[in-house]
């Protein structure tokens, strides 16, 4: 039997949210057993790291052209590769960052980016006490020329920590400058173009499901 | 006809993941059109807000027991206080930090929990120069101490930012002192009871959504 192509785009366009988290639960499983030194991993062990069914697991892998051997499992390491690649963590991403306040200052200092190939070039703020200094190594520039500056240090991918008021605007200018990715920690919605992938943290949204499960009592959620 | 019981849990226990993220898009809604002067709101103006469509909105009401009136659409203000009760938004929460790093300290400073009712109560760390001073305005107490002093404060949830290493122990002490609501930050897989809801933000996740949205173009993906 030909595996399947390994390449998602090719394989009828189904590749939901929830697959890409569960690509991602699988390569933090691989990295782990790699640390531990496991040569192959049974769809089992890898079911219990993201809390799935086996067959969840090699539904998945199959999807994506990987094939366990009967008796020994899947190759921790070249699995790992492959899903690095399709995640995109096997190159680094020129990420800048908007805001320098308290949210993105603790992201600028999150260890996990760089370890996974994102890097934080460059900062911008609005505040004239903040421009034109290193905030912990980085350079803060002027919002007002953020569509210019991400242009020219090729911005892959643009963080928002600013306040709701100014998330729109920002936006808008990251957008103008062609970049087609953009993580939001502005606890309001934002509009983007079709072509442009947008993620949105809301902290206090993510409290919300914990204080409907206490009021809910007998609804404990798993996600 | 009667209206459907406006409680979820005897609605036949068919709460999702993503209804309630929609009941949390909602009530932003309804807040927002509220601020506004807006008295009554069409299932049409509030699926605009959450990218839905009117008839997902009407058909997520109507499991609530909300009906809007023909020509008339939805009262904005008993329909925001309803989703509040139901999303537990219509009280306050006592809630315990872990953990006073970067992440931690962004997220004492973060207004929107206050403002929803997540009053942060107590802090944590293990850091002998943290422990008992004040951290804008918050008595950090030593972890040690975290189950002990979590039941005498009626602590109803706690928010790790732990690192990854120290996340499972701590997590251990805050369900031996009976919390049933974790909001996890540290960048790792924890395990719970089945009585205790655990929710994990993960930023490199986030970011890896993203990388994987630009190495496969074509795959814009909206959230």
């Amino acid at each position: 039997m030909r595996p399947k192509e390994s390449h998602p785009r090719l394989a009828g366009g189904k590749v939901s949210e929830s697959t890409i988290r569960r690509l991602s639960l699988y390569y933090r499983g691989l990295s782990s057993f790699e640390r531990k030194g496991y040569k192959t991993i049974s769809s089992k062990d890898l079911a219990k790291e993201g809390r799935l069914t086996p067959a969840q697991v090699r539904k998945d892998l199959s999807f994506f052209g990987s094939f366990g051997t009967r008796g020994l499992g899947y190759p921790v390491k070249e699995l790992k590769e492959k899903i690095a690649r399709i995640l995109g963590l096997n190159r680094t991403w020129n990420v800048a960052l908007v805001g320098v306040g308290n949210v993105g200052s603790a992201l600028v200092s999150y260890k996990e980016f760089p370890k996974q190939g994102f890097n934080i070039k460059l900062l911008f703020d609005n505040d004239q006490r903040k421009i034109n200094k290193n905030h912990k190594g980085i350079q803060v520039f002027d919002v007002k020329d953020l569509a210019s500056k991400l242009k020219e240090h090729k911005i892959d991918l643009v963080i928002l920590a600013v306040p709701a008021s100014t998330a729109q605007a920002v936006t808008d200018d990251v957008v103008s400058a062609g970049v087609k990715s953009i993580l939001n920690f502005a606890p309001t919605h934002i509009k983007v173009p079709d072509d442009v992938t947008l993620r949105s943290v809301n902290m206090a949204m993510e409290l919300e499901h914990l204080s409907f499960s206490l009021v809910n009592k007998g609804y404990p959620l798993k996600f």
